[in-house]
C-alpha cells in the first residue's frame, strides 16, 4: 500500500476520463446566462468545482474493462456523478450534517442559501435522470439511488443517530451497502450495460467486487474523518464524531479499521485477478480509493 | 359557473380515477414494516393523506378522450403525483415557503423533522422515475420537473421574491408556466403517450389546451390564497401575501384576476370543443379546477 498520506495517481486512462467526464458535466448543466440564473449557476458551483469523480471512473473502468467505447459510458458516468452532488448538497443542509467545507470551498447553502440548495439538489437528481436514454440504466440509477439505496441509507443513519442503536458491526455494514454502496454498485452497473454485458457469470463477479470495494471505500471515508486534516480533506474533519455518529473508526477502533479496509482491498483485488478481464484500470483505481488522502 | 365556495363534482370517472390513483400510489410506496421505517412512514403520510389529485386526473382524462386504458395511464398518473408530492413537501420546509399546515395536517417537516422531510422529498422524486417504464415518459416528466421546469419556476419565483423584479403579468405567466403549467403541460402529454398518440394536430391542439387551464389552475390558486380560508384549503391562506409574492391578484385586483381566470377557462373549453375529441372528461376537469374551493 502507498503513503496514506498522498493520493497515489491514476492511471493515464482514468486521469482522461477525469478530463472527459467535467466536459459532460458541463454539457448536461444549464448555462448562467439563462435565467433562473442564480439557480444554474449554484448547479454548476456544486458539480463544476473539483470532485475525485471516483462513481464516473468506476462506471469508465468497468467498461473499459468490458469492451465498451467511451461514448456509450458519457451518460452514465455523467448521471451517477450528479445523484452524488444533489446527495453532497442535500447531507451538507443545516437539517442534516451542517456541514460549511466541500471541496475547500463553502457548501451550497453557504455560498448560496438555504433554499436554493434544496432546488440545486432537486434539480441535479433529475438531471441525473434526464441525461440517460437507456430505460435499464434509469431504472438501475433509480433503485440504487431512492428509497431503497442511496436514501433508504441516508434514513438509517438519520434513525441510528436519533436512537442511538446502530452498535453492531453488521448494522453498520448494512447502511452503508445502501448509504455509498448502492450508487458504487449502480456505477458498476452500468459500465457491464455500457458494455452490453449481460453474462451472468461477469456481473456476479463484478457485483461482489463492489461490495468489497464499497466497504473498503466508506472505512476510508471513516480513517480520513478521524485521521485527516480538513485542508487536506476538502470538508470538516471529525465531523462524525461532533454528530455522534456511528463509524467504523468508533466502532472498531483506528487499527481494526484500518486491517478491514485492507482486507476489503485484498478482497477486492482477488476477484479482479481471478475474473479473466483486462481490469488494469479497476485495479488503479481500487488502490485509489483506500489511499486517497481526501 | 357554479358557486366558486363549494368545489363541484367530478363526473364518476373522475371519481373513480381518483380511487384508482390512490391503489396506485400506495403500491409505488415501501411499506412502513420495512426499514427506514420513519421515512416510510413519512413518505406515505405525505402522499397518501387526501390531495385533490388533479394532475393524475389529467392524465387519465387525456388518455381517456384518446382511446387509451387506464392500465396504459396507471404509472404516469402515478408519476406525476409523486413529483407534485415532493415538490409540496420541499416547497413547505422553512427555507422556502415555511408553512405548518397541508392538507388540513401538519406539513411533513412539522409532523417528522426537516431532516426527514428533505429525504421524503428526494425519495419520492426518484419514486416517480422508478414506476415509469416508458423512456419517452421519462424524458416528458424530467424535463417537465427539473432546472428546465418546474425547479425552473421555483428558482424564478425565489429570485422574483429577493429582488422584487416580478411586476408584469408576462413575467408573472413566465415563471407560472414553468412552476405549475409543465408539470400540468406533461401529464397531458403523457396522457397522449398512454394512448400512444403521435398526432402532431391532437397533441398541439392538447398543448394549447394545457397552456390555458393551467393558467386558470395558477389564477383561482392566487384567488384562493386570497379570499379562501385556511380551514377549507387545508393550507395556510394569505401565505402568499405574507411572504410578498407577486400573484394575480396582487398584480391585478381579484375582479381582474377573475376575469383572466374565467378567460382562459374559455378557452380551454372552447379548444376542447372544437377538438373533435370525446373531451367530456376533461371538461368535467376544467369545470373542477377554477371552481375548486381547495
Amino acid at each position: 500500500m502507498n503513503n496514506p498520506n498522498s493520493s497515489p495517481t491514476l492511471t493515464n486512462f482514468l486521469q482522461s476520463c477525469k478530463h472527459r467526464i467535467f466536459a459532460q458535466l458541463k454539457h448536461y448543466l444549464p448555462e448562467t446566462n439563462l435565467y433562473p440564473s442564480k439557480l444554474y449557476e449554484a448547479m454548476r458551483y456544486v458539480v463544476l468545482n473539483g470532485g475525485k469523480r471516483i462513481r464516473p471512473l468506476l462506471v469508465y473502468a468497468t467498461g473499459q474493462a468490458l469492451g465498451a467505447s467511451l461514448e456509450s459510458l458519457d451518460r452514465p458516468a455523467a448521471a451517477v456523478e450528479l445523484i452524488h452532488c444533489y446527495s453532497l448538497v442535500h447531507d451538507d443542509l443545516p437539517a442534516i450534517d451542517d456541514d460549511n467545507l466541500r471541496r475547500n470551498l463553502p457548501t451550497c447553502h453557504k455560498a448560496y442559501d438555504e433554499a436554493t440548495a434544496i432546488l440545486v439538489g432537486d434539480a441535479l437528481q433529475c438531471q441525473a435522470f434526464l441525461c440517460l436514454e437507456d430505460l435499464e440504466m434509469i431504472h438501475v440509477l433509480a433503485q440504487a439511488s431512492g428509497c431503497y439505496g442511496m436514501v433508504a441509507g441516508q434514513g438509517l443513519d438519520l434513525e441510528a443517530s436519533e436512537k442511538a442503536n446502530l452498535t453492531d458491526l453488521k448494522a453498520l455494514e448494512q447502511m452503508h451497502a445502501l448509504k455509498t454502496g448502492a450508487l458504487l454498485q449502480a456505477s458498476i452497473e452500468m459500465g457491464c450495460l455500457g458494455a452490453h454485458c449481460h453474462d451472468p457469470r461477469i456481473k456476479m463477479t463484478l457485483k461482489k467486487f463492489g461490495y468489497h470495494i464499497g466497504l473498503a471505500f466508506q472505512i476510508q471515508d471513516d480513517i480520513l474523518d478521524t485521521e485527516g486534516h480538513t485542508d487536506v480533506l476538502g470538508k470538516t474533519a471529525g465531523l462524525d464524531t461532533r454528530h455522534k455518529k456511528v463509524t467504523y473508526t468508533r466502532l472498531l477502533g483506528i487499527t481494526k479499521a484500518k486491517e478491514q479496509r485492507e482486507q476489503h482491498y485484498q478482497n477486492a483485488m482477488n476477484i479482479l485477478s481471478h475474473s479473466g478481464l483486462p481490469t488494469h484500470e479497476l485495479e488503479s483505481l481500487c488502490t485509489y480509493i483506500i489511499n486517497r488522502n481526501c
